[in-house]
């Protein structure tokens, strides 16, 4: 590659967790995911840490059965700006989802809140997992999985031309002559589409770094040809080295497959790290949060992967059930993996359940052993960098403070922000206003 | 009244003004309605003024002929979270339209702004007076008035039903025995209306004033049904003490005619005060304003509100022309009104024009007169609080350093806030959840 790759970091702010019983752990505030004390608190650390960006995830259907940090937590959008307010260089990085809401709506709430940040925002793309998300929404059925993904591909050609509708000059704002725009350079898009029909112009500028970093969550076959097309940033949950460095080799190729530069869409496996002072340390830590989810709350977190299906009808030690396609159009990549392994590995529900409930990840051990395991995955080109989603608050904390100064130490990782845009940090490069490119290339002087 | 009244105030923050010219005054700074620093400042010197709110003006759609602060502004969930996150006391009112967004995702959102600032979120419901907005979302027709307001009405009851998903003490959060929340007090909406199907429940609970606080900005007929039937608050603009009586007397009536309690739903006048030493100082900074406005952007300035109409065909110096019902499916009490006072007044088309871009108000003098008109128009029942809508910035630190300190020594304003919230400061009760309230009725014990 012709430029020194630099490691890059994200941590998920998660309110009481991604599992089912995390909450439990004495660590945890019990009432994290609308904690605004709490969440601050983790933004502010991630940022001592020179973290690239700081990540909501999302989701817009709950159940009984819902684990608790999904029952009750903040939108993105609204966290977001308000970690936008209180911090000053991290990236803010929130999830939206394209198959239940309006490209006009939220190509200017990222762009809002990149203007409040001063050029820092990143959007989330997904599709919407569960199907009971379009109860909550109208009640028409939930698209299809492949369709989804037609959705998503293009709401963002709507909201990448929505973002483009004033070039960079375009706001002149003379007060002698009373010009405050120059009209030449405001654009409508006059979007006429298959599932969308969008005039434009949008109702604010582009920001510092032109516009919001699109990440794009979803591993699935059409998962990454989304990513190939349009993403700058790519997050994916692999199990294992090996798994990360097949998806990291398959979407850059897919990338470049699209005529565009592999080095400008980076690949951010979620790890969950819990550090010790010894391995024995770690691995304690790591069992007390298993040793916290019973059997029950495991085949409920298990069972909204498949659309909330009820596992608890099934016999616990018996082989994996044979649920054939069930759950391809809900969490796709994920069921697909569940369902490969366990057959595989012919592992017991028991098994898989506990499994999903509490992921063991490569990243347990001594601050060295986590940092060594870092460097592996990202100069083996597993990585372009990490999405920190620790277990606990304390896990983030410990990232920070034990973990990141090896890396600094290793000149793996910045003592220093480069910039004070996501992009800039990133070091991807800001997307020309598509008006202004069309002007130089048919040779208009542009002054 | 059984319990005094007590004047209430809010802020309207409205970056480079609400008119064609304002931009180009010497204190505005030129990108203030993208500059956060600018909105900070602002929010921080109402909540030194110890006003009740600030709020967030919004709009879909802009041409050409748009008025600066509407071409490029802040989204309103984005800059009240971020404002959220930067003051203490303040309440936070934004608009958003019912005619082009999703009830779970809005209900969810100001929620959301309720739980980050600690249950100061209001909500200013509008329509969405332009017909152009329909451009930007989907290209079907625009919504005609009466079902606009239709439309609303559903979709508050959908949002209020979901804001009540969670009883209040549904979390149970207990770490000791791993219950995170009582099952008996999560509900489902199960909402199918003529304009929406949600299911629920909302991922968010109750905040702590309850639920956000609504406030209705639209007129007319249908708007003051709208806000007698729903609001806990209305935006109004009259021209004049004997039409703000005129609203006041009117609406109140309705809510009472509605069986709710008429002392619980506000009435707020936007005022635009322009402070002087002496009330020729105040007069020369009006004409300071009104100087600023060409007549061709006065002419914009008034089509927008008929739907971008081209008032340029006309005589300006004949009579206002003859537009039948035009404009009343956008802003029809504005429209009605203009069309109804240049009949009587027999005024030309160039009059009305400069009026509309420059409207003189009754609070224009020194801090003394503007008090005094701030307390017939409290005393007369005119308002129970204004919303100040400043020209300028300085306008609102005037405002701010001069008015209030009289306000206060006459007993009239508060020194302190009351409460933390924006229902508690508003003196508003927080509304007893449904399912609490049904269960209570039913004669179950809550405990
Ligand atoms: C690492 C990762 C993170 C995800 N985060 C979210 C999320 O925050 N919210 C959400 O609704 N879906 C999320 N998804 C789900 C995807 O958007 C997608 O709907 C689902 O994975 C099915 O697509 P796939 O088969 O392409 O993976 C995530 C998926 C992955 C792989
Ligand atoms: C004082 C006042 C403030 C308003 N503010 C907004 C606003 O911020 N955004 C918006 O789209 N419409 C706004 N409106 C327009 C109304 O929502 C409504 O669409 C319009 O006034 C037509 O309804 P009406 O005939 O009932 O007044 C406002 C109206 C009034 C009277």
């Amino acid at each position: 590659m012709s430029k020194k790759r630099a490691l890059k970091l994200g941590a998920i702010i998660h309110g009481v967790g991604g599992s089912s019983s995390g909450w439990r752990h004495p660590d945890i505030p019990a009432d994290a995911s609308v904690n605004i004390g709490f969440y601050k608190q983790q933004a502010l650390k991630a940022e001592e840490g020179k973290f690239d960006f700081l990540f909501i995830a999302d989701g817009l259907y709950i159940t009984e059965k819902s684990i608790p940090h999904f029952l009750n937590r903040f939108e993105p959008i609204t966290i977001l700006s308000a970690l936008g307010a209180v911090t000053s260089n991290i990236g803010l990085v929130g999830t939206l989802s394209t198959s239940y809401s309006e490209p006009f709506t939220v190509a200017r709430q990222f762009s809002s809140i990149d203007h409040i940040s001063g050029g820092r925002a990143g959007w989330n793309v997904v599709t919407s997992p569960l199907e009971g998300s379009a109860l909550n929404f109208g009640g028409k059925p939930h698209p299809e999985h492949s369709e989804r993904y037609r959705i998503a591909e293009e709401y963002l050609e709507v909201a990448k031309g929505l973002w483009d509708s004033w070039e960079d000059d375009a706001f002149v704002r003379d007060k002698e002559s009373g010009v405050f725009f120059d009209p030449e350079k405001l654009h409508r898009l006059n979007h006429q589409g298959e599932f969308f029909s969008v005039q434009g112009p949008l109702n604010i500028a582009r920001s510092k770094q032109g516009q919001p970093v699109v990440f794009q969550a979803g591993s699935s076959e059409s998962g990454r040809n989304l990513a190939a097309k349009t993403a700058d940033a790519v997050f994916t949950g692999p199990e294992s080295i090996e798994d990360a460095k097949e998806f990291y080799r398959d979407v850059k190729r897919r990338i470049a497959d699209n005529g565009r530069n592999p080095e400008h869409t980076l690949i951010f496996p979620g790890i969950g790290p819990i550090i010790g002072r010894t391995q024995e340390e770690a691995e304690e830590k790591y069992r007390q949060i298993a040793d916290l989810v019973t059997i029950e709350k495991a085949l409920d977190h298990l069972g909204r992967f498949f659309e909330h299906h009820d596992f608890s009808q099934y016999e616990l030690d018996a082989p994996f059930p044979d649920l054939g396609d069930f759950g391809s159009n809900s969490f796709r990549s994920t069921t697909d993996r569940i369902k490969r392994r366990a057959k595989e590995q012919g592992l017991t529900l028991r098994e898989v359940a506990l499994q999903a409930a509490t992921p063991r990840n490569a990243f347990i051990g001594t601050p060295e052993f986590v940092a060594d395991k870092v460097q592996e995955w990202f100069e083996e080109e597993a990585a372009d960098g990490f999405i920190i989603a620790s277990a606990t608050p304390r896990g983030l904390d410990d990232f920070v403070e034990l973990v990141v100064p090896i890396l600094q130490e290793r000149g793996l990782y910045r003592t220093e922000y480069e910039a004070d845009t996501l992009r800039g940090n990133l070091g991807i490069p800001v997307p020309e206003n598509r008006y202004t490119a069309a002007r130089k290339q048919a040779g208009v002087t542009v002054n």
